[in-house]
């Protein structure tokens, strides 16, 4: 992928996140991974949406995590973005934002239960909540131990990261990813809807039930997978959610 | 009715649901028939709502189900909003959202309780529940099945879809219907907003009692029937709620 | 008072309404008074907010209620406010809508306990509730017993309607009022904005206690009354809020 | 400073809060001092947003409190601003709102604990809570008294403002303030967020722990003092939040 277009789709979809009411300041970022050319692209830390322009993301090795291109300090939770790509090949870009709904879930430190169609439509079970950091993980290496965690729920519970496309980090917030960092945003913008229906289910019935498995199957299997029939053949869903703006 | 001012009605239904908040991502769809032509129109399945045009809608056959026209792939819930029509002969449109609200009481699994005139005026008792789907059901033929078991809940309660016009789907969420697809538009918009009015009623009185019965009565014959007194003499409610700004 | 711009006031107050978000579909209306000429000016009924012009708005006799100008059926609200003009001379401007919080509130049949400055600004007390109708009261003559029933409560409690410019009518929604239309609309802004507080405060600290009667009084001094000294002198708090955009 | 540009910064902080959706009616305010030329700069009361212009705004004497230059009167918190000026040094900018999540924790009268990352980037522990005011400190000098119990609690917990950047007035709402005006409306609207997601938080998991220490002080820490890598060298975080939409 040329340079230009990497960093363009970057800041559209850093720019969509905003638009669909996820962001808090300017708390979030996405990245964008080119595994041909061995880099990522990411939002620098700190600027506002609304001033961010193609020329402002940071282009970064995808081994070392070195600066390649760009003058802009690179958002800090750059090593936790770095940990994911580097231990799931998979993933084309990941999302992280303190969107409301779903950050108070990992404040609550409860994963979020499949409890309805809208979430098996996104994940195949339960979002996941990672362990807390320890104090030492905290010192040593904040951002990439963020991600090591990520990664120890995922494989410690045998999930494959496109069939669970996100997590909550204890204390701290959530993070999405797909095959395209369209993929991911679309994924940040499913998980908030989905935190916020569930946590009213849970409000008109607190002893609510998991999605029946077989249903859960059909929905995650109309979507995804060889047996899927949602959607146009030969389109993936890797545009951009439209305008953004959020149910 | 003109083929291309069919097209035309079911994008514009599809866009006002957007308009209204009522959709996160692209889940939705407004469908609209034509009796005399002996087919319906859909929203295709999975494309973005700002992006819909008038050749994207696809006709089929209300006989069979077949595509008569269009070349996109109709919405997944197709088999539904057929069964639907082919029951009930009174409906001109249905419309199906994941909306916030309303979704959490189909993932809470309560129907919702009529508790004041906001719901009287458009639902004669309360939001019907659907049961829970076999997983014989879920796997031969999901989404006939699913219209089916609407069904067999209005049957059951011997309840007149023009007088209840929506329904929850145990663990999925809302269908509403109408004379028109601009009143299951208009329905729809009223159900979320009526399912959130209820949660927020039960949260200050958990032992709400439900609307005494003639003010009920009251408040759907002013709007409905022969005694109806509300809205302009000749003008039916079918126009689409304007910009569908929500609540 | 001009009729042409009773009208476009009147305009003004109902669009005000909708830009709020205090409006769900049609349902609301405001009304204004020209004691002077003997009549006052109400929404139509039904019709969509973004379709209102001047030449919608009805103007009914302040003595009998019958329609003196226009062409459209006045809202079916028509005879509520007519009684509440009637029993206070009091006041210029009444407002109807059935937003989310305070209808909440009125479903729950439980009056707004004053738990902060931002009520007291608005309301020196609780904002009540009336008792339901009988079955009787609905059949004989609906909206205008609403009326009275609002008064009764009223007049039963002592209460000046211009120090509790407002009430929710039991398992229906929340009616306001004021000394111009104007005010009406800002306190039906504030009004849910309490609502949604209180419901906040109450889910925070379920014993929550009433502000304490002298910061109540002070808050409701600073603003109303001979000791006001909030806003700028000479100008009334009369003009409509701008916008309308809701916290 | 020259006092045109600290008109129109006092301008944009006030309406930037508007647009954040952090204001009820004309509800809050924002002022701006200028420590060399011994002045504030603050809104004038009652005036709706969106009519505001420079020359609306009032400047007042540091020492005394009294008008220095506009024909306006000040916001009626103006000597609650001008208390915690004149013990607090370190301030360069203070804001009051009546933001509905916020003002439900002051209305609940409990701190808001410090239960994530989002809470400690912001806020070096829990949001403080004041005391009640006497009936005595209400009557005497209400919003003078206002500062004072904001100050005590301050002072006799030990907080460094610019570390605990805001707290809440029992039974009234939030202050915020920072090393600029700029900064106290980010926390304003940051301070909002927090106050939705803790009450969340609370929903899910009433006995929901605070953040571990370490991490709470890597937050803050990331984005304050000594240590600080978040955002940009160079660059403060002294510009206003672009557009202001609200998470």
């Amino acid at each position: 992928m040329d340079r230009q277009e990497l960093r363009a789709r970057t800041v559209a979809a850093n720019v969509a996140l905003e638009r669909a009411g996820l962001i808090v300041l300017s708390w979030g970022n996405a990245s964008l991974v080119d595994r041909e050319a061995g880099l990522f692209a990411i939002k620098p830390s700190g600027v506002p949406y609304a001033e961010l322009v193609p020329s402002d993301i940071v282009l970064l090795d995808l081994e070392g995590g070195g600066v390649l291109e760009g003058t802009r300090r690179p958002s800090s939770d750059t090593p936790t973005h770095l940990a994911l790509y580097r231990r799931y090949g998979s993933l084309g870009g990941i999302v992280h934002t303190h969107s409301p709904e779903a950050t108070a879930w990992a404040q609550a430190r409860r994963p979020i239960p499949c409890l309805g169609t809208t979430h098996a439509d996104v994940f195949d079970g339960p979002v996941p909540l990672t362990r807390a950091l320890t104090d030492d993980e905290i010192e040593r290496d904040y951002e990439c131990e963020t991600g090591t965690v990520i990664i120890e729920r995922l494989d410690g519970d045998g999930l494959d990261p496109l069939h669970v496309p996100g997590a909550l980090v204890a204390g701290h917030g959530p993070f999405t990813w797909g095959r395209t960092v369209e993929d991911a945003v679309s994924t940040a913008i499913a998980l908030e809807a989905i935190a916020g229906m569930a946590r009213r289910t849970l409000a008109l019935s607190p002893a609510a039930d998991s999605l029946e498995p077989a249903l859960r199957e059909k929905h995650f299997g109309r979507k995804h997978g060889p047996r899927a029939y949602y959607g146009q053949p030969g389109s993936g869903p890797s545009s951009l959610p439209n305008g953004g703006r959020q149910a």
